[in-house]
């Protein structure tokens, strides 16, 4: 066993809470004010060796079930008014301490590489417009580049290989049949985060550009088949609390489908316009409107700055300008 | 002076710190564990009187700007390991306890109506796919029942008898024109929160379905002032940073566009699919896919049980079903 692998087995171990103590700030990555949650960088130590990047993933914690009942009793251990106005009245406040209710959590990441600290800090976004044309000449070309290995866990998910446990429903036919089961984000208890991910068995498919009127048998019978069996399966779930709905840009180009609850918003990006497309809206333009609707329409969605379609969308001009 | 008055003017003060600290908890009205805020009723009791409804309104604080920095040294209490996989280590922890940092901000409502606590609660919701004949015989007729002078405050508006000072640009042009101010729910100051709303001079659009290939120029003129006015306004703002859109149902019914930065996700359900509409996509569609599309297409979307349409909708078998 060389040396680095001694070093690296060193660096591995679990700080001390002496170390901890000593993170060294050195710039907040990003933050969100509405879910609480901070990301920041700093060095930490270990005892021997030269300080580390560190990553601190801070994310405050919510209030719990037991907590609310004796909320104002046990655990408010003082009141700040700052303003009222008739009936209304408000406050800060600081509560008891508790290591039962716990005032945050947090991932420490440790050491961090360069590709941690990118992947948890800011990335500036645009919105860009993807013409049929930079589809064609940009989109297509990055997609048909991608080594075919990068989703070969979904065809290992299809010829059963791995998570072949973890499936919910399958539908075996061809060309309209899929497997269904849960993403990776649903901790599959929870009803009202509910996430599945349904996977179509035929590879010709990579993204909504390449639906047409054809694809309707398909398209309905995922439909179908999904708001069937999740209410049966999930009792509590009606079918209309399902949002069933597709991303483009998706994350990789073999054709599935986003199931969630309509109660679950802890996906906020995930289901905003311009970057989701609702089944129902998909079946509607190719049913109603136009054959190769999803050809022909120009697609706006978001592009972060460290995306690799981001430099050709941007020598060409993709980005949204006053112009239609 | 009645006694009546008197003791409504006796409950309108502010309660005591003893009295807060004896709210009696009933129930948790509604509750979200992304934005680590909840909603509780409990009854709150005046030193002479029977104890009255009150609304705890709270919410968990964010991280603050001077707090990030000195966290690890100054702010963290107690760190409570949980788990750890090779550079991943997970903690919960506790703050220290600080008034400049306060733990939660929370409105009390005191004495809270029947109307308070059914706004604060939780609210069944529905998807309904509503078709060209439901919107034509249900959402049109009770469209057009609302007595006109629920929208006076528009054309307060928009003929510059109120909130004139707070105009930000107006087109006068009666086909095409519109009035851009900040919308209510923005600061006027942080950049990445922006949001305006943009109300057109003209009366005879109610809403999304009311739109054809006969207002292209209209809606492209909204998008060219607009793209090309924010960021001369708000420098450190960009076109491509804009979101334009449109609600289906809208709040009210006269046409209007609203226009967020992209950072902005305090608006998670605004910018949801089977809400929000593209302007741009909406363009597309009227220009490239049918001059009468939204008289057409079925548009899909979320009703709550407490919605005045809810009845009707429900009765006529609106609410999503396995069949399409």
């Amino acid at each position: 066993m060389s040396s680095q692998v001694n070093d690296d087995t060193k660096i591995r171990r679990v700080p001390t809470n002496e170390e901890l103590k000593e993170f060294e700030f050195i710039q907040v990555l990003n933050e969100d004010p509405r879910t609480k949650t901070a990301n920041i960088l700093g060095k930490l130590k270990s005892s021997s060796e030269e300080p580390k990047d560190a990553i601190l993933l801070l994310e405050k914690s919510h209030f719990g079930n037991q907590e609310l009942p004796i909320l104002s009793k046990e655990r408010i251990l003082q009141w700040i008014a700052t303003d009222n106005n008739d009936i209304y009245h408000w406050y800060n406040g600081l509560l008891t301490k508790d290591e039962k209710f716990p005032d945050f959590k947090v991932t420490l990441i440790w050491p961090a590489t360069e590709t941690h600290i990118r992947k948890y800090s800011f990335q500036p976004r645009f919105l860009i417009r993807e013409t049929p044309h930079i589809y064609e000449t940009i989109v297509k070309p990055y997609i048909e580049s991608i080594p075919p290995n990068r989703i070969q866990w979904v065809y290992n998910i299809l010829s059963k290989k791995s998570e072949s446990e973890r499936i919910l429903l399958e539908v075996e036919e061809e060309s309209t049949g899929f497997i269904l089961l849960p993403d990776m984000k649903w901790d599959t208890v929870t009803l009202e985060n509910l996430y599945l991910i349904a996977i179509v068995h035929r590879r010709d498919i990579r993204c909504i550009r390449d639906l047409n009127d054809s694809h309707l048998p398909l398209l309905k019978n995922l439909r179908r088949q999904i708001l069937q069996f999740v209410p049966q399966k999930y009792s509590g779930i009606r079918s209309d609390e399902l949002r069933l709905f597709v991303h483009h840009l998706p994350s990789y180009y073999h054709f599935h489908v986003h199931v969630t609850h309509l109660r679950n918003d802890t996906i906020a990006g995930g289901i905003a316009i311009a970057k989701a497309y609702l089944l129902d809206d998909i079946i509607e333009n190719l049913e109603k409107f136009a054959q190769d609707y999803y050809k022909k329409v120009t697609l706006t969605y978001i592009l972060g700055e460290n995306d690799p379609l981001f430099p050709q969308m941007n020598d060409i001009g993709a980005r949204v300008t006053v112009d239609v």
